[in-house]
């Protein structure tokens, strides 16, 4: 029989595994072997916060190219051929702002007989920002903030940006034409839609200047220049243009469930798409655990359930945590009792909420060992304290920044 | 290719199958059959919304029986041998505590020769209140509502209860002693545990006098009389005693999983423990149905995705609905536009919230044919309004009353 100690163990080890398979230059490397030398030039471009990572795999696989990334500030990398611009995220600045003008001229350098590489990672929107002629950078940060304030939602935000951007929606692909392009992508995206991934800088619009202005028409939002059309599917700027999501929540639940299996454990993935209310779904997560231990269904123990995505927390207290902790913390609360569970949460990028921990973990034990120490799950997680809830009990899970960012795991071990 | 008219007609043919197999009388008949004639009298006694459909069963295959149990107003059958007494629910009256005196006065009478068979469904607490002597209903009642309102939860109530109680907590095996008791119960709570289904009248306390003591001085409470002790896990009492889960979520469930083999789907059984957030929840199987219609993980289509349990609404709007309707509304929204996923939610009882309906369902089509008829799913949500989004496009389910109640069942089809 497992202990709960071996499922700890397993538990980071199922993690570190997810995580190494999330690793930016990792992930690109198998495409970047694919490529076909072009006559031309390998220009390369990008934005993210991980691009860095994944500009380094590509210097050591194609010596022969140049190019210009932004990054967020601290995010670089020693690279030799392609420049990196460091830029602030999430708003734009500046920095962001010359660096997008650059890549955009680099894009339009390209002729047919060069390969344009481009490079995105989560926070590439924020980092690639180049408003059409007229307006202003501030001017469109404006127009944003009054969409959110009006309530618009995520597709009507994105519609709207799109037709203001020189690059989002298709453009890049559009300044690069008839150059092939490949764009290398690690999603931080739910569902890895290539429109939403960096605002889509090389993916066909599926928004059209009639939407983004009936969203602004809605929200009586002016805007004091006209829109630009994005390129759309048919569109030619496309045939040369290969969008790959090379890293991504899904491709590190694959590696979670093949070193769970390495390590007996039958696996069964629930979705890489989860998103909600955190403690709601933890709740969820452990009905479908006990009723695992209590019948074998789902799956029959031993056994590794998986899930991947993104949950939210609503803010009722003042504590410290983040989702991935808050998670471990709703889950111990359901577990409570229960043996021969562990249930674990967090973040890929090794960073949740704005604590120093990638997430926690609990099993049936954890809310009485922590009664011991005069800790209250219940108070804690009313409070979203979930932070200084695991820290006395040594359960946080500690990775340090991975240097990618897929979302988030959950892992739930049943012996 | 299956087409959506038939999703929705497997659907309910699922339905249907899970909502007879929780039938009262079909569920107990197999365990009736089984039981031993004892040398003396079959005694029948017991309590819920359903028994008076169980006792007919008993009538049926157990003819020289005689009894009473309590039954809510209206939920009477037309028996024969075992007589009953209409009574209050949620709220106990006069009439109940007539009843449960007279159940408790049958339970002393049991000798050693006779059979006591118990018949415990949805109800059964607030439908058998015999408070301890020195304590009226009123009294009893008023500890329960200063309980709740200083926040004390399920368990700690639980504990207060069973020792102000002639009856829960193991009391009427102790009564019934030395008679041999069969308890055959219709579980309408999460996880079938006996000793919150009716208060466990049959089954023993975990709680003890301390435990209840101490949940009256958390709450500073105090009560006019000597709180009882129940008998425990190892008591004689329990020697004779037999509690038989012969309903249950699961049973509907192991039910439906049937029928969806025999119509061509694959099956998966999340849980039957699903609490939590009823929009929240919803999220999260759909989230698992993109993710098996995508990826065919956590399992290939065609296939049956079912869960069990019950959720909770946080009412915010003033619309009409209940938990299952919402259910299929939040569920409408996070499918839209998705080919191939019918998702619907049912309460096994016929009815959700307070509306004439049992639940509702919906596909990747739903959202926009609300929009042409002019209804805006979000705006439902956010109301609470979901039998008003559901009747216009005839997307209700209506069963009728169908009495039973073994919590809800939500079925996904993806194909």
């Amino acid at each position: 029989m497992k202990s709960s100690a071996e499922s700890r163990r397993h538990i980071r080890q199922i993690l570190d595994a997810a995580i190494l398979a999330a690793d930016p230059a990792r992930a690109i490397r198998p495409h970047l072997r694919r490529l076909q030398k072009p006559k031309g030039r390998v220009l390369v471009i990008g934005a993210g916060k991980a691009t860095a990572q994944m500009a380094l795999a590509v210097e050591e696989l194609i010596p022969n190219c140049t190019g210009l990334i932004n990054v967020k500030y601290g995010h670089a990398a020693p690279l030799h051929k392609i420049e990196i611009n460091e830029c602030a995220h999430p708003v734009p600045d500046e920095a962001g702002l010359k660096g997008a003008q650059r890549i955009a001229d680099i894009a339009r350098s390209a002729t047919k007989d060069d390969l344009v590489l481009c490079l995105i990672s989560g926070g590439a929107s924020a980092l690639l920002p180049l408003p059409i002629p007229g307006l202003s950078l501030a001017q469109k940060q404006d127009i944003t903030r009054q969409l959110l304030a009006r309530g618009a939602d995520i597709h009507e935000m994105n519609a709207v940006r799109r037709h203001l951007s020189q690059i989002k929606g298709g453009q890049l692909a559009k300044l690069a034409y008839p150059a092939k392009v490949v764009t290398l992508i690690l999603s931080d995206v739910i569902g890895d839609d290539l429109n939403t991934i960096g605002s889509g800088p090389t993916a066909p619009d599926p928004s059209t200047i009639a939407d983004a202005q009936a969203v602004l028409d809605k929200y009586k939002i002016t805007v004091p220049v006209a829109l630009t059309e994005t390129p759309k599917p048919r569109d030619k700027v496309f045939r040369n243009v290969q969008n790959i999501v090379a890293g991504s929540n899904r491709l590190a639940i694959d590696a979670a469930r093949k070193t769970a299996r390495k390590l007996g454990y039958r696996t069964l993935v629930l979705s890489s798409l989860i998103e909600g209310e955190t403690r709601d779904i933890a709740r969820m997560h452990a009905a479908i655990a006990k009723e695992a231990k209590a019948t074998g269904q789902p799956i029959k123990p031993p056994c590794c359930i998986i899930s991947g995505g993104e949950t939210t927390v609503t803010i009722q207290g003042k504590g410290l945590g983040g989702r991935n902790q808050e998670f471990a913390l709703a889950a111990a609360l359901e577990i409570a009792g229960t043996e021969g569970i562990t249930i674990a949460s967090a973040g890929t990028d090794g960073t949740d909420g704005p604590t120093d921990a990638a997430g926690a973990q609990a099993d049936g034990a954890t809310v009485e060992r922590a009664q011991k120490l005069g800790l209250s799950a219940k108070v804690h997680l009313a409070n979203n304290d979930s932070y200084h809830f695991f820290q006395p009990l040594k359960d946080l899970i500690l990775t340090g920044p991975t240097g990618t960012n897929v979302m988030d795991l959950r892992l739930i071990l049943i012996r």
